[in-house]
């Protein structure tokens, strides 16, 4: 069914350049009319239950992390949790595939397969410090979605592909978004198979990925697999929803965020007996960019993180002569965002050259703020209804790639104290029931607007 | 011969608590009387050729490093540079011993084997940036003392030893003065083999001892195998002696070092979209303290030094919630140093608190300033001659260890530039074979000593 659905509707747009910036895409209609949702949709209901038991059931799949989930992209835990998702695609009669970049695609008969499909998708793998619910609930999400539909005889006009993205995080390999990425045509298969680990160690995600078997055929790209529209339940990861009262939200586009490696060299020497003005010390030259990046944030009104500081050589008695420093600046509006990474490379320059340290800079990852399509948004916004409201996130997800090719909207769930990325991450069950219930109503609202705009 | 050396004579000195600082040993008599080298250390000459090409066949056993040696302690390399040493040891006649902290002797026969035999030590590993000098010449030197006394028959009274140190720069394993700790009696053989790897992996000094066959018998302590007195070249790693044009100096003491590691945790959170002013970022707070430490050096008039910096989790998209920082304040006055450590750990808390950081802190070595024996110095000056000049070393050393037990001092070699520790790390061969002739002339003149005093 795989090669019957590559149409090529969809496959004309260019792909743009490899890690350039997604185009800034304006809603143009944001007072989108709220109208009912599809016949479809109405009729949709899900299994909380079901769905907030899977949740944890796979949570067991992890290292260590009480309370929350360790399990990283192709670690083991990985595997078994990749494992039990093929299980259960498998049991619903999917058309199942592995790309070369272990993503996971579950492809469901429509009444029309010559129609691209209507993708749900997020990710099963998490970052170190992950919570129950960053990336699970929008796959588990999606799967009861079709679980529920499967039961209650709905079947959509288009095919649905239900997808696992491997490595969003990037919190094993960097870069993040590590497949999406491939599938928009901004990177290819070996650049993200050469993708390093983080923690310095000799394994990339290609010799992860083929340790635990998930190195597929393909689909690889969008123009080998084109979808007609991209759909992700997402815990906020904020506190609009909260402090609003809504367990949902349509989700109508993303900050900025830009992410920087600054590779600081000094020289070796006796960290007891070398003369202080002599140094050059990498180490304190990092340190302070450290500082300046706390401020940063508060002097433009925006975020940044320095998400890894390492520094060499190893030992007790040594000056630092070596040290490697990721940070990201994140914020709402692209000038300030633009503003805030010119200020933070000046001062980089100016604590290098007072430190006498040479210095390399990259900017690996830059996303301007955008919006997800209007389209997309909409079908969105029906599904929630009363009981949701409009956000936007403050990250990038496999959404923000698919936004590039075709329409895609997420759905927010609500979240407690917006906290992710660690065990604290909170999302009730009736939140996450009501997540996926816009998700699938969602996905057949938008299987309504392709019928009607054909 | 081990056994017929262990003489009870010293072995009555108590050993201090493990860790303790040293006792401040005053020197009561500065201005000691120049006089001349015993009869047998005028007779003695070195050869400074054959000094220098072993210094520099043995660089050979290094990691990648141009120009310097990266021999860290129980690696491949340095099993090849131990290998060597117990070749030339066992050519020349040495009764060889290895003790269970990898420590090798080589005792040689003097005219009267019931005195404890007087001890030339230093170590032939490195830290990962090292130089050709810092350690090897110590050891190396001492070796062309015993191969010159051979060749010119030169036989002192006491019996003389040989030693090569494990792990004295606790480049690999922390803490430092790894094998010399244990012999004067601060730590034991087993806190000794439980010292982890600087570069968080699994490995111990015992288990990495084990794996290059360098866990020996024995002696591993000073009550089992009492010196009369120690003696070590060093590279001065400063530039009194360059400045004053002098190519030798003897050392009359050590200025003060301490060493903190302070451990920093915060909480977990998404690097992207969590709330600044929620934050508990244990980087933002590390990155402080490092600023704080470099404005102490200056504020004291000291030097401050961190060494270690790191950061978890890994990986791209989290805010750091747990840091171990480790540093080292120096400063040639004792009270200074107590200050400078008060001033810090106040700071340290400070920064914690204002970050909701929780903080622990341990200081893991503290070695107040002092002065070596007079006596022992005395034998050095001698040596020296109108071509030394007195000086103090800025760090610790073996003979810091040792000097707690007997009389120790050591013979400085001049540096360029005061720089150590790193592959530009540069002693001149004459300077070498001067330092080296100095050795062997202040043990000639120790033994002299002795007989005197006997």
């Amino acid at each position: 069914m795989f090669s019957r659905t590559i149409a090529t509707r969809f496959a004309t747009r260019a792909a743009p350049a490899v890690r350039a910036a997604p185009a800034l895409r304006l809603v143009g209609q944001r007072a989108y009319a709220t109208a009912k949702n599809a016949p479809l949709a109405e009729k949709l209901s899900v299994n909380g239950d079901r769905l907030w038991d899977d949740i944890h059931y796979t949570a067991q799949w992890s290292a260590p992390s009480p309370g929350g989930v360790s399990r990283l992209c192709a670690d083991e835990n990985d595997k078994k949790a990749r494992d039990w998702f093929k299980e259960q695609v498998l049991a619903l009669g999917a058309d199942y595939k592995v790309n070369a970049t272990g993503t996971q695609f579950a492809l469901f008969a429509g009444e029309d397969n010559s129609i691209p499909p209507i993708a749900m998708g997020s990710h099963l793998d998490t970052v170190a410090t992950g919570g129950r619910f960053d990336g699970p609930l929008g796959v588990i999400g999606g799967l009861e979605v079709v679980r529920s539909m499967k039961e209650q005889g709905i079947k959509p006009r288009a095919p649905i592909v239900l997808i696992n993205w491997t490595n969003e995080e990037g919190a094993r390999f960097f870069p993040l978004l590590g497949s999406s990425i491939v599938y928009a045509g901004r990177s290819t298969v070996e650049q993200a198979h050469a993708a390093t680990s983080n923690d310095a160690s000799a394994a990339t995600m290609g010799s992860e990925l083929a340790k635990i078997g998930y190195v597929g055929d393909g689909p690889n790209t969008f123009e080998e697999f084109p979808i007609s529209g991209h759909f992700e339940i997402h815990v906020e990861q904020n506190t609009d929803l909260e402090k609003a009262g809504k367990p949902v939200g349509w989700v109508e586009g993303w900050e900025g965020m830009t992410w920087y490696d600054v590779h600081l060299e000094g020289e070796d020497g006796h960290a007891n007996t070398y003369n202080m003005k002599r140094r050059k010390d990498a180490l304190v030259g990092a340190s302070k960019i450290v500082v300046e990046l706390e401020k940063l944030a508060y002097d433009h009104n925006g975020r940044t993180t320095v998400t890894g500081l390492h520094s060499r050589p190893w030992g007790a008695c040594n000056i630092q002569s070596k040290t490697k420093t990721t940070f990201c600046l994140m914020h709402k509006d692209g000038a300030a965002l633009e503003k805030m990474g010119e200020s933070i490379m000046e001062k980089v320059q100016s604590i290098a050259w007072a430190h006498g340290l040479d210095v390399k800079t990259e900017r690996t990852v830059h996303l301007l703020p955008g919006n997800f399509w209007p389209e997309a948004i909409d079908c969105v916004k029906r599904a929630c209804g009363d009981k949701g409201m409009g956000s936007r996130t403050l990250t990038g997800h496999d959404s923000t790639m698919t936004t590039t090719l075709v329409p895609t909207a997420m759905v927010f769930a609500r979240a407690r104290d917006g906290v992710s990325h660690s065990p604290k991450e909170w999302t009730d069950k009736e939140d996450c029931a009501e997540s996926a219930l816009v998700l699938g109503r969602a996905v057949l609202n938008f299987d309504e607007y392709l019928k009607q705009k054909a």
